[in-house]
């Protein structure tokens, strides 16, 4: 098959599409032909080498894709040769073919377009397993979603609003008014305004906070908590050694958990198959209901996949890229 | 009445024995005749001016007790004049009557003499409320405690062996074989040997840990979490500012919370009435099965108060110290 194929790390024309051994399907798992693809900030740091694939996972980037099934492995029920899917993986997404544990399926939502399914399955377990799962967001509470125009911002806004909760954004000025179409009750310039300020003066606090900054806002995040607060860090744009002041965090009895997908083991309650389970039961009515949308900036072909990782930094960017692979 | 009154912050020495004008009785409170209370790492901080008591709290010293109740206020259902009680106060335990809401109010185990139960409501409510309620300990983790020989402490190992965990704690190297009495399995010398090393060579790790040392632990705390794992910060003796490694916490999905029974509110999910009502309903039938019991070092007359926080810095002294008001 083909696959997009990093001979050394690098920039983002390191990324080359060219011949790939095919995967092999075991037991448990599927075999999909892949539709699309999408791009995510973890593809930019493997590309350049910071961050190496979990044990037994393939060295292809891509952490998502959508497809149709092409083989069942030994043991798989549920589904059938044929059927259109969309997928969570541990990598391989960039590629014509991918090996995926069948836990890790969702189907395609209603009347949704293939390509686009592609850009969900990583942004919805995201957000599901974090400000769900992990930060317990109620009906009433307040979120607050730092980088409210990248792909999982545009997604977590519509979560929050969905599940009856007010949000907030930082975002940078040119994707404001983008989060405010999203559903964002407040949107925060993050060059030119002090989110703590802004959050506490309009709403006192907020109950969960949603991070892809890590050190930098560790400290501020803290001091935007409410009571009983929760705050989720998921990226560490901003560095990953913070100060943390277990007195403020103790006067409003917060918590603070950092949290990735891709390093998650299969089962157990906070694992994969959980988590997929909670997404298409709970989430995949909410988009079938188009109450969440998926957010797409641009669909390139798989072999402008450099674009696509250029496009991802690129500060006109609202939402997620789609890498298309092959026709419907 | 009297109470203990401490007129100017300052050591053990201020702590007199004195006349105090009378707790006033409310809507859903009850009036306690104070049979014992008991000793508090807080009430040192509190006598030294470090720990304000909560608004709308009395200034007296004293965050649990034991007692008859002596008359009920306006609209309170569920206890009688003259049932034997324990409770959990935001203050005013040191005095010889307190009020309280009948939410915080819990009934005397069956067959436990009055002035020992003194010594429950803040151990169980604070290992209830942040081991099972915040941290989720589930049958076959590793709960880590460390102060295994204080009040919380030995109270700790026992909630964690009666639920099946695997209990490992740090102490003074004179407390080890009282801890590894009360079903410690694993006692570690926290001066001489490295809690971090000693837990992941044994376990791999802990799932839960119980921290009253704050800051200066925080680091090697986080070194020492299982996958998933969580970190309950609950005293901050060792400092308040430290550095949060974000990487290794994301790397294992680990939490950080940091919380306190006394700020809380009254009602909620996380208050007080909730804690006590999981307290009653869960950890007391253990209590009465003699699974987890009381541990007092010392009863001392209320007029020895003084005595009683020096015991409480002694390391000499495991578990808690009892402070009698008046006769059974």
């Amino acid at each position: 098959m083909h696959a997009i194929v990093v001979n050394e790390p690098g920039g983002p024309e390191v990324l080359q599409w060219a011949e790939h051994p095919d995967p092999v399907l075991g037991p448990g798992q599927v075999l999909l032909d892949v539709v699309a693809t999408a791009v995510n900030r973890a593809d930019l740091l493997q590309r350049r080498g910071l961050y190496p694939p979990p044990p037994g996972a393939s060295e292809i980037l891509g952490l998502e894709c959508s497809g149709v099934i092409a083989e069942l492995g030994e043991g798989v029920s549920g589904w059938q040769v044929g059927d259109r899917v969309c997928a969570l993986l541990a990598g391989g997404g960039y590629a014509e073919q991918v090996v995926v544990q069948s836990s890790q399926l969702l189907p395609v939502p209603e009347g949704m377009d293939l390509a686009v399914a592609a850009s969900l399955p990583e942004v919805a377990c995201t957000v599901w397993s974090n400000v769900v799962m992990v930060a317990g967001l109620a009906r009433g509470d307040v979120l607050l979603v730092h980088g409210g125009g990248g792909g999982i911002g545009t997604h977590a806004i519509q979560v929050g609003k969905a599940l009856g909760a007010t949000v907030a954004v930082t975002a940078s000025a040119g994707k404001l008014d983008r989060c405010r179409e999203l559903g964002a009750d407040l949107a925060i310039d993050y060059r030119s305004e002090d989110f703590v300020s802004v959050v506490k003066k309009q709403y006192g606090g907020a109950n969960v906070v949603l991070d892809n900054m890590g050190a930098v806002y560790l400290s501020r995040n803290i001091d935007v908590l409410a009571p009983d607060g929760t705050l989720v860090v998921i990226g560490m744009q901003g560095g990953t050694k913070g100060e943390l002041n277990l007195g403020k965090l103790l006067a409003k009895r917060g918590s603070v958990t950092a949290t990735g997908l891709r390093g998650r083991p299969d089962h157990g309650k906070s694992g994969k198959t959980a988590i997929v389970a909670a997404v298409r039961e709970h989430l995949w009515p909410l988009i079938e209901e188009a109450k969440v949308q998926p957010v797409v900036h641009a669909e390139l072909p798989i072999a402008e996949a450099a674009k696509g990782h250029e496009l991802l930094d690129s500060p006109e960017t609202v939402g997620k890229v789609v890498l298309r692979v092959r026709g419907n």
